[in-house]
Protein backbone atom coordinates (compact mmCIF):
# COMPACT_ATOMS: atom_id res chain seq x y z
CA UNK A 1 0.00 0.00 0.00
CA UNK A 2 1.68 3.44 -0.83
CA UNK A 3 1.60 5.93 1.74
CA UNK A 4 -0.42 8.35 -0.70
CA UNK A 5 -3.91 9.85 0.76
CA UNK A 6 -6.69 8.33 -1.51
CA UNK A 7 -9.60 10.36 -2.17
CA UNK A 8 -12.81 9.71 -0.24
CA UNK A 9 -14.63 9.09 -3.57
CA UNK A 10 -12.04 6.28 -4.29
CA UNK A 11 -12.68 4.90 -1.22
CA UNK A 12 -16.97 5.27 -1.97
CA UNK A 13 -16.50 3.10 -5.04
CA UNK A 14 -14.55 0.05 -2.87
CA UNK A 15 -17.30 -1.49 -1.08
CA UNK A 16 -19.41 -1.51 -4.42
CA UNK A 17 -16.45 -3.32 -6.27
CA UNK A 18 -15.96 -5.55 -3.27
CA UNK A 19 -19.67 -6.38 -3.38
CA UNK A 20 -19.76 -7.25 -7.64
CA UNK A 21 -16.77 -9.49 -6.92
CA UNK A 22 -18.81 -11.14 -4.04
CA UNK A 23 -21.66 -11.75 -6.56
CA UNK A 24 -19.15 -12.58 -9.30
CA UNK A 25 -17.27 -15.45 -6.70
CA UNK A 26 -20.97 -16.34 -6.36
CA UNK A 27 -21.90 -17.21 -10.04
CA UNK A 28 -18.28 -19.01 -9.76
CA UNK A 29 -15.79 -16.85 -11.94
CA UNK A 30 -12.34 -16.88 -10.60
CA UNK A 31 -10.48 -14.37 -12.29
CA UNK A 32 -11.94 -10.83 -13.61
CA UNK A 33 -10.94 -8.20 -16.16
CA UNK A 34 -10.80 -4.49 -15.57
CA UNK A 35 -13.15 -4.30 -18.31
CA UNK A 36 -16.01 -6.78 -17.26
CA UNK A 37 -15.87 -5.32 -13.63
CA UNK A 38 -16.17 -1.74 -15.04
CA UNK A 39 -19.05 -3.05 -17.13
CA UNK A 40 -20.63 -4.85 -14.13
CA UNK A 41 -20.73 -1.45 -11.62
CA UNK A 42 -20.94 0.66 -14.53
CA UNK A 43 -17.75 2.83 -14.89
CA UNK A 44 -14.92 2.29 -16.93
CA UNK A 45 -11.71 -0.05 -16.75
CA UNK A 46 -9.40 2.89 -16.80
CA UNK A 47 -10.89 4.32 -14.01
CA UNK A 48 -10.99 0.77 -11.86
CA UNK A 49 -7.30 0.68 -12.50
CA UNK A 50 -6.75 3.93 -11.80
CA UNK A 51 -8.82 3.23 -8.55
CA UNK A 52 -6.92 -0.14 -7.61
CA UNK A 53 -3.83 1.17 -8.68
CA UNK A 54 -4.13 3.77 -4.91
CA UNK A 55 -3.29 0.16 -3.26
CA UNK A 56 -0.48 -1.22 -4.91
CA UNK A 57 -0.67 -3.61 -8.31
CA UNK A 58 -3.55 -6.26 -8.04
CA UNK A 59 -3.51 -7.55 -11.75
CA UNK A 60 -1.06 -8.94 -13.98
CA UNK A 61 -1.13 -6.57 -17.37
CA UNK A 62 -3.36 -9.13 -19.51
CA UNK A 63 -4.96 -11.79 -17.50
CA UNK A 64 -7.41 -9.66 -14.92
CA UNK A 65 -7.61 -9.95 -11.51
CA UNK A 66 -8.05 -13.09 -9.12
CA UNK A 67 -11.44 -12.54 -7.73
CA UNK A 68 -10.70 -14.15 -4.11
CA UNK A 69 -7.10 -12.20 -3.76
CA UNK A 70 -9.45 -9.06 -4.73
CA UNK A 71 -11.72 -9.67 -2.19
CA UNK A 72 -9.56 -10.39 0.30
CA UNK A 73 -7.54 -7.18 -0.63
CA UNK A 74 -10.72 -4.97 -0.52
CA UNK A 75 -11.64 -6.43 2.97
CA UNK A 76 -8.55 -5.73 4.07
CA UNK A 77 -8.53 -1.95 2.98
CA UNK A 78 -11.86 -1.36 4.28
CA UNK A 79 -11.34 -2.67 7.09
CA UNK A 80 -13.47 -5.70 6.87
CA UNK A 81 -11.93 -8.35 8.16
CA UNK A 82 -13.62 -8.27 11.69
CA UNK A 83 -17.06 -7.84 13.04
CA UNK A 84 -18.29 -3.80 13.99
CA UNK A 85 -20.49 -3.52 16.37
CA UNK A 86 -23.34 -0.81 15.46
CA UNK A 87 -25.78 1.00 17.81
CA UNK A 88 -29.29 2.62 15.58
CA UNK A 89 -30.39 5.71 17.57
CA UNK A 90 -34.23 5.59 16.77
CA UNK A 91 -36.47 2.62 16.64
CA UNK A 92 -39.59 3.89 14.44
CA UNK A 93 -40.32 2.01 11.23
CA UNK A 94 -37.12 2.74 9.78
CA UNK A 95 -34.70 2.21 12.76
CA UNK A 96 -37.02 -1.22 13.39
CA UNK A 97 -36.71 -2.23 9.74
CA UNK A 98 -32.62 -2.00 10.20
CA UNK A 99 -32.63 -4.02 13.19
CA UNK A 100 -34.40 -6.55 11.39
CA UNK A 101 -32.12 -5.94 7.99
CA UNK A 102 -30.49 -9.69 7.05
CA UNK A 103 -28.19 -8.16 4.96
CA UNK A 104 -25.71 -6.76 7.77
CA UNK A 105 -25.14 -10.33 9.72
CA UNK A 106 -22.94 -11.64 6.73
CA UNK A 107 -21.04 -8.24 5.68
CA UNK A 108 -19.19 -7.58 9.07
CA UNK A 109 -22.04 -5.49 10.63
CA UNK A 110 -23.69 -6.51 14.28
CA UNK A 111 -26.32 -4.44 15.49
CA UNK A 112 -26.25 -4.59 19.25
CA UNK A 113 -27.60 -1.72 20.43
CA UNK A 114 -30.98 0.45 19.84
CA UNK A 115 -32.09 3.23 21.34
CA UNK A 116 -35.58 5.71 21.71
CA UNK A 117 -36.60 7.79 23.89
CA UNK A 118 -40.87 6.66 23.55
CA UNK A 119 -41.85 5.26 26.82
CA UNK A 120 -44.52 3.06 24.88
CA UNK A 121 -41.02 1.65 22.58
CA UNK A 122 -38.08 1.58 25.27
CA UNK A 123 -37.79 -2.07 27.00
CA UNK A 124 -39.70 -3.59 23.42
CA UNK A 125 -37.75 -6.04 21.69
CA UNK A 126 -36.84 -5.98 18.31
CA UNK A 127 -35.47 -9.39 16.96
CA UNK A 128 -33.14 -10.27 19.47
CA UNK A 129 -32.76 -6.74 20.92
CA UNK A 130 -34.28 -5.08 23.71
CA UNK A 131 -34.58 -1.19 22.81
CA UNK A 132 -32.92 1.26 25.38
CA UNK A 133 -33.96 4.99 26.58
CA UNK A 134 -31.36 7.38 25.01
CA UNK A 135 -30.58 8.89 28.77
CA UNK A 136 -28.40 5.47 28.66
CA UNK A 137 -27.17 5.85 25.28
CA UNK A 138 -23.69 7.93 25.88
CA UNK A 139 -22.76 5.27 28.65
CA UNK A 140 -23.85 2.29 26.74
CA UNK A 141 -22.29 3.28 23.81
CA UNK A 142 -18.66 4.41 25.78
CA UNK A 143 -18.80 1.10 27.97
CA UNK A 144 -19.29 -1.16 24.86
CA UNK A 145 -16.01 1.06 23.05
CA UNK A 146 -18.54 1.34 19.91
CA UNK A 147 -17.57 3.54 17.22
CA UNK A 148 -20.61 3.49 14.42
CA UNK A 149 -24.17 4.28 14.99
CA UNK A 150 -27.39 4.86 12.76
CA UNK A 151 -29.47 7.72 13.12
CA UNK A 152 -32.99 7.24 12.12
CA UNK A 153 -34.73 9.75 14.61
CA UNK A 154 -36.52 12.96 13.69
CA UNK A 155 -34.81 15.74 12.00
CA UNK A 156 -34.70 18.08 14.94
CA UNK A 157 -33.29 15.65 17.25
CA UNK A 158 -30.59 14.71 15.21
CA UNK A 159 -27.89 17.45 15.61
CA UNK A 160 -28.37 16.78 19.58
CA UNK A 161 -27.76 13.20 19.49
CA UNK A 162 -25.41 12.96 16.87
CA UNK A 163 -23.00 15.53 19.55
CA UNK A 164 -24.00 12.79 22.11
CA UNK A 165 -22.74 10.13 19.65
CA UNK A 166 -19.61 11.79 18.79
CA UNK A 167 -18.99 12.76 22.74
CA UNK A 168 -19.33 9.40 23.90
CA UNK A 169 -16.69 8.16 21.13
CA UNK A 170 -18.47 7.68 18.23
CA UNK A 171 -16.63 8.15 14.73
CA UNK A 172 -19.03 7.11 11.91
CA UNK A 173 -22.33 8.12 11.69
CA UNK A 174 -24.80 6.95 9.28
CA UNK A 175 -27.44 9.65 9.12
CA UNK A 176 -30.50 9.14 7.59
CA UNK A 177 -32.50 11.75 8.89
CA UNK A 178 -32.85 15.13 7.06
CA UNK A 179 -31.16 17.19 8.85
CA UNK A 180 -27.06 18.27 7.57
CA UNK A 181 -24.85 17.36 10.92
CA UNK A 182 -21.98 19.50 12.20
CA UNK A 183 -19.33 17.09 13.76
CA UNK A 184 -15.94 17.45 14.54
CA UNK A 185 -13.95 16.31 11.70
CA UNK A 186 -12.57 12.86 13.04
CA UNK A 187 -16.21 11.78 13.24
CA UNK A 188 -17.53 10.80 9.67
CA UNK A 189 -20.80 11.30 8.47
CA UNK A 190 -22.80 9.50 5.55
CA UNK A 191 -26.21 10.91 4.87
CA UNK A 192 -28.86 8.25 3.41
CA UNK A 193 -31.36 10.04 2.78
CA UNK A 194 -33.64 8.57 0.40
CA UNK A 195 -35.06 12.14 -1.00
CA UNK A 196 -31.69 13.81 -1.83
CA UNK A 197 -31.26 9.96 -3.73
CA UNK A 198 -34.14 10.42 -5.88
CA UNK A 199 -33.54 14.03 -6.73
CA UNK A 200 -30.24 13.45 -7.94
CA UNK A 201 -32.19 11.23 -10.51
CA UNK A 202 -34.90 13.52 -11.36
CA UNK A 203 -32.40 15.96 -12.95
CA UNK A 204 -31.89 13.21 -16.00
CA UNK A 205 -36.16 13.18 -16.09
CA UNK A 206 -36.72 16.79 -17.34
CA UNK A 207 -38.33 16.04 -20.46
CA UNK A 208 -40.32 12.93 -19.46
CA UNK A 209 -43.29 14.17 -17.70
CA UNK B 1 -28.20 27.56 -18.33
CA UNK B 2 -24.96 26.44 -20.89
CA UNK B 3 -24.95 23.67 -22.95
CA UNK B 4 -22.15 21.70 -21.31
CA UNK B 5 -22.77 18.76 -19.90
CA UNK B 6 -22.74 18.34 -16.43
CA UNK B 7 -20.58 15.40 -14.48
CA UNK B 8 -22.65 12.96 -12.72
CA UNK B 9 -20.76 14.09 -9.19
CA UNK B 10 -21.66 17.52 -9.41
CA UNK B 11 -25.78 16.63 -9.97
CA UNK B 12 -25.29 14.54 -7.10
CA UNK B 13 -23.95 17.88 -5.31
CA UNK B 14 -26.96 20.09 -5.75
CA UNK B 15 -30.06 18.34 -3.61
CA UNK B 16 -27.57 18.99 -0.69
CA UNK B 17 -26.79 22.54 -1.10
CA UNK B 18 -30.48 22.40 -2.08
CA UNK B 19 -31.48 20.67 1.89
CA UNK B 20 -28.50 23.26 2.87
CA UNK B 21 -30.06 26.27 1.43
CA UNK B 22 -33.62 25.23 2.55
CA UNK B 23 -32.52 24.90 6.52
CA UNK B 24 -31.01 28.14 6.64
CA UNK B 25 -33.91 30.17 4.46
CA UNK B 26 -35.82 28.44 7.65
CA UNK B 27 -33.19 29.91 10.32
CA UNK B 28 -33.99 33.23 9.15
CA UNK B 29 -30.87 33.78 6.31
CA UNK B 30 -31.17 35.64 3.24
CA UNK B 31 -28.14 35.52 1.61
CA UNK B 32 -25.29 32.91 1.90
CA UNK B 33 -21.42 33.33 1.07
CA UNK B 34 -20.35 30.01 -0.96
CA UNK B 35 -17.62 29.99 2.34
CA UNK B 36 -20.53 29.63 4.07
CA UNK B 37 -22.64 26.72 2.43
CA UNK B 38 -19.10 25.13 2.29
CA UNK B 39 -18.86 24.39 5.64
CA UNK B 40 -22.22 23.74 6.43
CA UNK B 41 -22.05 21.13 3.58
CA UNK B 42 -18.24 20.38 4.05
CA UNK B 43 -17.14 21.11 1.02
CA UNK B 44 -14.99 23.96 0.07
CA UNK B 45 -16.11 27.64 -1.47
CA UNK B 46 -14.09 27.01 -4.72
CA UNK B 47 -16.19 23.60 -5.19
CA UNK B 48 -19.76 25.49 -4.42
CA UNK B 49 -18.47 28.01 -7.37
CA UNK B 50 -17.65 25.50 -9.61
CA UNK B 51 -20.77 23.17 -9.49
CA UNK B 52 -22.45 25.93 -10.05
CA UNK B 53 -21.35 27.88 -12.47
CA UNK B 54 -22.61 25.00 -14.72
CA UNK B 55 -25.31 26.66 -14.52
CA UNK B 56 -24.26 29.71 -15.42
CA UNK B 57 -23.69 32.76 -13.05
CA UNK B 58 -26.07 33.35 -9.29
CA UNK B 59 -24.28 35.19 -7.37
CA UNK B 60 -22.63 38.79 -7.84
CA UNK B 61 -18.55 38.82 -6.15
CA UNK B 62 -18.21 39.98 -2.92
CA UNK B 63 -22.25 39.92 -1.94
CA UNK B 64 -22.55 36.24 -2.25
CA UNK B 65 -26.14 34.71 -3.32
CA UNK B 66 -29.84 35.28 -2.07
CA UNK B 67 -31.17 32.20 -1.08
CA UNK B 68 -34.05 32.05 -2.33
CA UNK B 69 -32.57 32.58 -5.93
CA UNK B 70 -30.35 30.00 -5.33
CA UNK B 71 -33.39 27.28 -3.96
CA UNK B 72 -35.66 28.38 -7.07
CA UNK B 73 -33.09 27.95 -9.38
CA UNK B 74 -31.69 24.42 -7.74
CA UNK B 75 -35.55 23.51 -7.85
CA UNK B 76 -35.57 24.07 -11.50
CA UNK B 77 -32.50 22.53 -12.58
CA UNK B 78 -33.37 19.02 -10.30
CA UNK B 79 -36.99 19.39 -11.81
CA UNK B 80 -38.34 19.79 -8.32
CA UNK B 81 -40.88 22.25 -9.37
CA UNK B 82 -43.21 19.47 -10.00
CA UNK B 83 -44.61 16.33 -7.79
CA UNK B 84 -43.03 13.55 -8.91
CA UNK B 85 -45.48 10.36 -8.06
CA UNK B 86 -43.33 7.27 -6.95
CA UNK B 87 -44.06 3.50 -6.88
CA UNK B 88 -42.14 1.32 -3.65
CA UNK B 89 -42.19 -2.53 -5.02
CA UNK B 90 -41.60 -4.62 -1.65
CA UNK B 91 -43.94 -4.19 1.03
CA UNK B 92 -41.56 -5.55 3.83
CA UNK B 93 -40.03 -3.83 7.09
CA UNK B 94 -38.45 -1.24 4.64
CA UNK B 95 -41.05 -0.72 1.86
CA UNK B 96 -43.73 0.04 4.92
CA UNK B 97 -41.12 2.24 6.44
CA UNK B 98 -40.79 4.22 2.99
CA UNK B 99 -44.08 4.34 2.63
CA UNK B 100 -44.95 5.96 5.73
CA UNK B 101 -41.94 8.23 5.40
CA UNK B 102 -42.80 12.15 6.54
CA UNK B 103 -40.08 13.16 4.53
CA UNK B 104 -41.35 12.63 0.94
CA UNK B 105 -44.64 14.88 1.06
CA UNK B 106 -42.87 18.13 1.30
CA UNK B 107 -40.45 17.92 -1.35
CA UNK B 108 -41.80 16.85 -4.34
CA UNK B 109 -42.25 13.09 -3.77
CA UNK B 110 -45.38 11.62 -3.69
CA UNK B 111 -45.90 7.40 -2.89
CA UNK B 112 -48.79 6.46 -5.22
CA UNK B 113 -48.03 2.70 -5.61
CA UNK B 114 -46.69 -0.18 -3.61
CA UNK B 115 -47.05 -3.62 -4.47
CA UNK B 116 -45.57 -7.07 -2.65
CA UNK B 117 -46.22 -10.93 -3.91
CA UNK B 118 -47.06 -12.38 -0.49
CA UNK B 119 -50.78 -13.33 -0.05
CA UNK B 120 -51.11 -11.73 3.33
CA UNK B 121 -49.36 -8.65 2.85
CA UNK B 122 -51.65 -7.64 -0.70
CA UNK B 123 -54.42 -5.92 0.21
CA UNK B 124 -53.05 -4.30 3.17
CA UNK B 125 -53.29 -0.53 3.65
CA UNK B 126 -49.82 0.81 4.73
CA UNK B 127 -50.95 4.76 5.59
CA UNK B 128 -53.50 5.83 2.74
CA UNK B 129 -52.17 3.23 0.13
CA UNK B 130 -53.13 -0.69 -0.39
CA UNK B 131 -50.65 -3.15 -1.09
CA UNK B 132 -51.06 -4.58 -4.86
CA UNK B 133 -50.22 -7.65 -5.82
CA UNK B 134 -46.99 -7.91 -8.29
CA UNK B 135 -48.74 -9.52 -11.25
CA UNK B 136 -50.55 -6.10 -11.93
CA UNK B 137 -47.29 -4.24 -11.41
CA UNK B 138 -46.39 -3.30 -14.86
CA UNK B 139 -49.81 -2.56 -16.14
CA UNK B 140 -50.25 -0.35 -13.25
CA UNK B 141 -47.18 1.94 -13.47
CA UNK B 142 -47.58 2.05 -17.13
CA UNK B 143 -51.08 3.20 -16.93
CA UNK B 144 -50.21 5.97 -14.29
CA UNK B 145 -46.96 7.06 -16.49
CA UNK B 146 -45.09 6.37 -13.50
CA UNK B 147 -41.05 7.16 -13.99
CA UNK B 148 -39.30 6.76 -10.48
CA UNK B 149 -39.78 3.54 -8.25
CA UNK B 150 -38.16 2.26 -5.08
CA UNK B 151 -36.72 -1.28 -4.83
CA UNK B 152 -36.95 -2.65 -1.77
CA UNK B 153 -37.32 -6.59 -1.93
CA UNK B 154 -34.76 -9.53 -1.41
CA UNK B 155 -31.82 -9.63 -3.68
CA UNK B 156 -32.64 -12.43 -5.63
CA UNK B 157 -36.05 -11.10 -6.85
CA UNK B 158 -34.30 -7.09 -7.63
CA UNK B 159 -33.18 -7.48 -11.57
CA UNK B 160 -36.05 -9.29 -12.88
CA UNK B 161 -38.93 -7.12 -11.39
CA UNK B 162 -36.32 -3.79 -12.24
CA UNK B 163 -36.66 -5.48 -15.84
CA UNK B 164 -39.99 -5.41 -15.65
CA UNK B 165 -40.00 -1.95 -14.17
CA UNK B 166 -37.72 -0.48 -16.89
CA UNK B 167 -40.34 -2.29 -19.52
CA UNK B 168 -43.57 -0.42 -18.23
CA UNK B 169 -41.49 2.81 -18.32
CA UNK B 170 -39.55 3.90 -15.00
CA UNK B 171 -36.66 5.65 -15.74
CA UNK B 172 -35.25 5.79 -12.31
CA UNK B 173 -34.65 3.33 -9.56
CA UNK B 174 -33.89 3.93 -6.09
CA UNK B 175 -32.17 0.03 -5.30
CA UNK B 176 -32.20 -0.92 -1.99
CA UNK B 177 -31.43 -4.38 -2.27
CA UNK B 178 -27.75 -5.62 -2.67
CA UNK B 179 -28.06 -6.61 -5.86
CA UNK B 180 -26.17 -4.74 -8.60
CA UNK B 181 -28.99 -4.08 -11.44
CA UNK B 182 -28.19 -4.33 -15.06
CA UNK B 183 -30.21 -2.41 -16.70
CA UNK B 184 -30.81 -0.15 -20.29
CA UNK B 185 -28.51 3.31 -19.69
CA UNK B 186 -31.38 5.51 -20.14
CA UNK B 187 -32.67 3.93 -16.55
CA UNK B 188 -30.69 5.77 -13.78
CA UNK B 189 -29.61 3.45 -10.64
CA UNK B 190 -28.91 5.09 -7.01
CA UNK B 191 -27.89 2.36 -4.79
CA UNK B 192 -28.93 2.90 -1.37
CA UNK B 193 -27.34 -0.27 0.47
CA UNK B 194 -26.30 1.25 3.70
CA UNK B 195 -23.68 -2.05 4.32
CA UNK B 196 -22.03 -0.17 1.51
CA UNK B 197 -22.17 3.48 3.28
CA UNK B 198 -21.01 2.14 6.42
CA UNK B 199 -18.28 0.01 4.73
CA UNK B 200 -17.08 3.22 3.19
CA UNK B 201 -16.78 4.59 6.73
CA UNK B 202 -15.31 1.57 7.84
CA UNK B 203 -11.66 3.03 6.10
CA UNK B 204 -11.13 5.24 8.42
CA UNK B 205 -11.62 3.15 11.90
CA UNK B 206 -8.92 1.47 11.07
CA UNK B 207 -6.84 2.49 13.85
CA UNK B 208 -9.67 2.75 16.77
CA UNK B 209 -10.24 -0.56 17.55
Amino acid sequence: MTNEIVPDIVISRLPWYLQTLNQMAKEGLHTVSSTMLAERVGSTAAQIRKDLSYFGGFGKQGTGYSIYTLIDQLQQILNLDRVWRVAIVGAGDLGRALTRYKGFANRGIDIVLIFDNHPNVVGQKIGSITVRHVETMAADIWELGIKIAILTVPGDAAQSLANDLAKAGVKAILNYTPQTLMLPPDVHVQNIDPVLQLQRMMYYLGDDQ
